[in-house]
């Protein structure tokens, strides 16, 4: 849909504003930068989004509907693989991740697409901590546009 | 539509952290980098917009377009209201201006608000740029959430 493709472009200019901010700051500070735009933009969209639904079982629960409904309403497409050791660590594959499809495999390219991922390991983050569930996301790119994202839960000691 | 609110939720949160990190820089520069950002995606949003469609008549017939099609695409609603001199000004009014619809009346908030007006100026922009129109467009909050948008086409000399 047209519509979605504007989601698109402010995400793709905003990153690159960022970063072209950031030739004075560091990369790191453009990255934290899209990640708290991020997890304030989950963790209230989020909030719509269960607005109707009932609380959920468990952990588990949660991540399968953040792989599942999360997910398809703003990529248009669920997580292909979700894996957990059982011991707080989640592992969420998606083969064709919308942010990077349309970007070239050229290794010039390939080097610039981790801050294309920052939004959303925020996005992620933030959805979770509406949700009673302190993670830290982290992302990395298996073969573009294929895109892995693990979540590793931090229990209050 | 709930994903909908993901572009406002986004649009928000960029205006929101380039107004915090502009507490060095001038707010002019933060302007600046949100009408950037608006001309940008205005500019590649239109493109998709227009793929199918004949040529259009005449700039009018342009601004119709973006006040209908355009507008609605974005807003999910027409510009309520066109008006033109014939000499190259024309003043678009949104009577609920989505932006801003969320944000309380008091005095306050009027203040901020100039800022949310930005990236959408520049979406115009962008917009016309794409179709051979130059243009100056600036912004006016005419009684929130009411919105005046007033484009200056810039004749080549």
């Amino acid at each position: 849909m047209v519509d979605d493709i504007l989601f698109d472009f402010l995400h793709m200019e905003s990153v690159d504003l960022l970063a072209k901010n950031s030739d004075n700051d560091s990369n790191e500070l453009c990255v934290s930068r899209l990640e708290h735009i991020g997890y304030n933009t989950g963790y209230r969209f989020i909030e719509r989004l269960t607005k109707e639904l009932q609380r959920f079982k468990d952990e588990l629960d949660v991540m399968k509907f953040v792989c599942k409904e999360f997910w398809s309403t703003i990529f248009k497409k669920q997580i292909d693989n979700l894996r957990t050791n059982h011991m707080g660590t989640y592992v969420l594959l998606d083969n064709r991740f919308r942010f990077i499809t349309h970007m070239s495999n050229s290794k010039q390219y390939v080097d610039q697409m981790p801050k294309y991922l920052a939004f959303t390991c925020g996005l992620i983050r933030g959805a979770l901590s509406n949700l009673g569930i302190n993670s830290i996301v982290t992302a990395e790119i298996v073969m573009p546009p294929s895109c892995r994202f693990q979540i590793q839960i931090q229990r209050s000691q």
